[in-house]
């Protein structure tokens, strides 16, 4: 049965807009997610809101009945209120008519199967959002196992990283863990670590790559440390003919991964 | 010599806060950039800005004197003011401690020389600001000529796709025109137009690229139109081996410009 909320006031009102907040979203392992299109995503990739909240007066949709069948069957919460209690909510003016709760789930490496992929994707230092949820679309394009986060990244449940994902956080796998306990967990079974480099490198392009292949990415404006670099087994180095030396970070563990997509499964 | 600003009210102020909306740059035909990087930058693509604006008590630095004595003696203007002031201005409140005011300049395909570089890149209806600059910054990387924005794009002057640029809206080129101009002036001379495209394409990897090869990225959301893609030379297809259909516009065109780069350029 739904819940009606009519009250600006309403606590589940400022609990909801809380969670725009990455200390509120970790304090309470929550966040929020907003559109039909990224719920769908959700739903495909096997995850249903714990709370969906939609707008009163929204036009009745098959999918969308669908899905508040299935939220409620799982013991969750529908909530519907006022288009503008939504917009508060989301704190965007022109707000979508629908926006859902999820529990954030365990990204510790013992979640990642290495050999369920020949690709994973590897980012240190990540700090923009768009970047993290770039690269989570681009393991979802080229059928890599994953995004693992190293160090303090960018938080891959705010609503920029979801969005900008296109709903492959619900579908590719993420990972979050400290480089120390990382390098071990990598050691601990097979896995060619390769890193974007411009020291004792060699060309990006037709590199011994060896599945599965982790493809690390440094920080946006720091790139990788001299010594997670020289942890690495192979160093490649893509052409550079600007006065730039780097690309954007989602760029260039894009490039890599097609490159390495080539060489690992060449029937791609 | 230095004009000193104190108050918040200065007429000259507002001018410099009103830089930061579109509707107002395109008026004064001027754009406001931030940081002693990218003014170096654009000082390297040999750009000087109208005015340079520093906060009082920054500490002296070789490269920052060298650059007010270059803008005086252009005629330009240097403005010293409080760093609460130019935090005002630049609407950020840990502001870099400099800004500087540029002319926009002619971005009309008159000024593009397709002979001077194998690729370029053509963005349509390209939205995010973010995508727009890191598609400049691309195309510094793969040694393009630069950037073609066709139909109604972002602006490259706003902060944002300056700042993603690092610094390559001052050093590759830039230009802005309709479809219906753009084409014909293609068609003028020569130039091998190639889409990313899931229809009827052939696979990107291997295609038969020829050098000025234009790379054309469709709007974030709706891709191509189907008219502008069937008026492609080549249509090419990346394996999208996930559950969506396409990639984000930026990672899409870096990925199809180092792939035309290694047919067109092979000692790169």
């Amino acid at each position: 049965m739904r819940k009606h909320i009519t009250g600006f006031s309403n606590p589940t009102v400022k609990y909801l807009r809380s969670l725009r907040d990455k200390k509120h979203r970790r304090r309470a392992g929550q966040f929020l997610v907003e559109g039909l299109r990224l719920l769908e995503d959700a739903r495909a990739g096997g995850r249903l809101p714990r709370t969906l909240v939609m707008a009163e007066g929204r036009a009745p949709h098959a999918l969308l009945e669908r899905l508040e069948a299935e939220v409620l069957e799982a013991g969750g919460e529908v909530i519907a209120t006022t288009p503008d209690i939504l917009s508060k909510i989301t704190g965007k003016e022109n707000a979508q008519s629908l926006a859902g709760v999820f529990d954030e789930w365990d990204t510790g490496l013992g979640g990642v199967d290495r050999d369920a992929a020949p690709i994973w994707l590897v980012a240190q230092a990540l700090r923009d959002p768009g970047n993290l949820g770039t690269m989570l679309r681009t393991c979802d394009a080229v059928g890599a196992g994953g995004l693992i986060l190293i160090d303090d990244c960018a938080d891959p449940f705010s609503a920029e990283a979801v969005r900008a994902s296109m709903g492959a956080i619900f579908t590719v796998g993420l990972a979050q863990a400290r480089w120390e306990d990382f390098l071990p967990w990598l050691r601990g079974g097979k896995g060619q670590l390769v890193a974007a480099s411009l020291r004792d490198a060699v060309p990006y392009r037709g590199a011994d790559y060896r599945a599965p292949c982790f493809i690390l990415v440094g920080n946006e404006s720091q790139g990788l440390p001299a010594e997670y670099e020289a942890a690495c087994d192979l160093r490649v180095t893509m052409p550079m003919k600007g006065r730039a030396d780097s690309l954007n970070a989602a760029v260039a563990g894009a490039v890599l991964a097609y490159e390495v997509l080539a060489e690992v499964d060449p029937s791609a």
